[in-house]
């Protein structure tokens, strides 16, 4: 089943979306927002599966569906927890700037909150007030969760999972620095989060979908050039349910919780960080990485970050290169008062 | 106006208490619950304001209000940001640990994003795994803001403020060093934080709201006996428009904001600490800043964290002697999973 959130008002109007992104029809006689859904999915999920079934058939009455429509499947979500599951992309990231990384890094998760009060639509300009801060992207894999009680354990937390979508954790790169060094964690410089247009529930994923993680690649793109397509399976050091499991160690997750893997980051097959895309390598899903292999190789970073007027684009495609949860597809605009 | 949340379903049932909290009326033919009272508050507010005075005169059908029917005004919410501005609690905490304290803290406020998706009810039990992660209560104020724009000043922020309340922001202090020290923030430190009974209008606390601080005295007791009773309008070095036009500075935020005060701590008339209630100072708002005096004192702390079964009380009372918010009343206990 694929849900998007038709922009409506606060928290959207829940549509149910065909398996190829072209049609939709209202979830409204069942629930009609994904929030609400997910108060009470195992009462409103079957219902809303046999709405897209008729939706696949052309049983039901349908309309055309546009991903600029969108808002993020939940636009005001009440958690947002970000991971840090690819440890070479946080090794990377500190060694070149000569930090050294704690070897518990590979073993206890790095997770964030997150602000969830105001997600961005997958298609609306990413706003802000400064180029200076280093504006960056980065792609990532985030479930939904249903409620999670205090103290799940990783393969419990696993049959939680109600919801698979991608995410663009826009990241103000030059503000994190400062930010991190207070040691009360990110807050100004993580500003709204944009999802993909489309959310989809993990049996539409088939065999990419295992073991807690999702076996495709992330592409990325840059102003409309190739930037990265690192497997999101590869690499991945936590699962999604050793993710949910340390989010829920000392407190429960509430219904329609997203859970965030972080940047997807691969290493080179020999090792070393990864090569960028011009020279054959899988690339990176965000500018930070490729500025920290240019500053490893020639001393200083050569890719600007984003500049008002760049555009980003994230995306993810089953085996015969269908789009699963549409595009994040945003240009970054000054925010003026 | 005041306000609270009767448990009902995940976002309560909107009430409107009296000023002696002794009777209330449901908002139900304005409103339903409070996030929704909030999402369109220039609409909602001026009849909850009538039916509130409808209240005071017994002019609407109105029943017995018993705070231990109350759920956190918002018993989920879209954020909880909270500062950290009593700058005396920090240099103090870090004093006792040997640790230096930058002298930015005390221009740049400090704030964590915390979780927003489970608080708990002010008189239910806080529930934890584990007596050795060294549970602690943090006395705090915090207010509820409508749409706050992105790049607010801190001037004009203080008109977003639409409720007051005050909070315990439970924290585990022996989790709080290790999640520091991986810099990403506090997540398993800061279990489900519980907000007292009513929410109250700014002008329900007359000449005690100035200036962006509420100049009263929060009440902490720890099994009964009177812990601490620090002045919250005194030492707070970021008034709360600072702290919103902090949290705004990169991006908006959305109606229904909590802004967290962190916790209340007064400096000794001398300059030093401040001393604890049995040698006549104003105490604390958190066990940990008595362990702290103890430790600058006498080489190490004496009391104890919260053991299952101890019981911790928060309060704020007007000039005459009466509870403004209701008192938050809690009883640690032992999560069976």
């Amino acid at each position: 089943m694929k849900l998007a959130s038709l922009k409506h008002g606060r928290d959207g109007r829940l549509v149910i979306v065909s398996r190829d992104l072209t049609r939709a029809t209202d979830a409204f006689p069942v629930v009609s927002t994904l929030q609400g859904a997910l108060d009470q999915w195992s009462q409103v999920a079957p219902r809303l599966g046999d709405l897209a079934e008729q939706l696949e058939h052309g049983s039901v009455p349908s309309f055309r569906f546009h991903e600029h429509d969108c808002a993020s499947p939940l636009p005001r979500a009440y958690q947002w927890a970000d991971g840090s599951a690819y440890v070479n992309h946080v090794a990377l990231v500190r060694q070149a700037r000569g930090a050294e990384m704690p070897s518990s890094f590979w073993t206890d998760p790095l997770m964030y909150q997150g602000g969830s009060d105001t997600f961005i639509p997958p298609r609306d300009p990413i706003v802000l007030p400064d180029e200076a801060h280093g504006i960056d992207f980065e792609g990532e894999v985030a479930v939904v969760t249903d409620d999670v009680p205090m103290g799940v354990d990783p393969v419990a937390a696993l049959d939680h999972i109600r919801l698979v979508m991608i995410v663009n954790d826009v990241s103000l790169r030059n503000l994190i620095a400062p930010e991190l060094a207070k040691s009360f964690g990110f807050f100004q410089s993580k500003p709204s989060t944009a999802f993909s247009p489309v959310a989809v529930t993990p049996d539409e994923l088939g065999d990419a979908w295992r073991g807690g993680k999702l076996h495709l690649p992330l592409h990325a793109y840059l102003n409309g050039e190739p930037f990265g397509r690192p497997e999101a399976g590869v690499d991945m050091t936590f699962d999604f349910g050793t993710l949910i499991a340390h989010a829920a160690k000392t407190r429960a997750l509430s219904a329609g919780t997203i859970i965030g893997s972080g940047t997807v980051s691969n290493r080179d097959p020999d090792g070393g960080p990864g090569r960028p895309i011009a020279e054959g390598g899988l690339g990176y899903a965000c500018i930070a990485e490729m500025r920290t292999v240019e500053t490893l190789r020639g001393g200083a970073p050569r890719t600007p970050f984003m500049r008002f007027g760049d555009a980003v684009r994230l995306e993810m495609k089953d085996e015969r290169g269908h789009s699963i949860f549409g595009a994040i597809d945003q240009i970054v605009r000054k925010h003026h008062a």
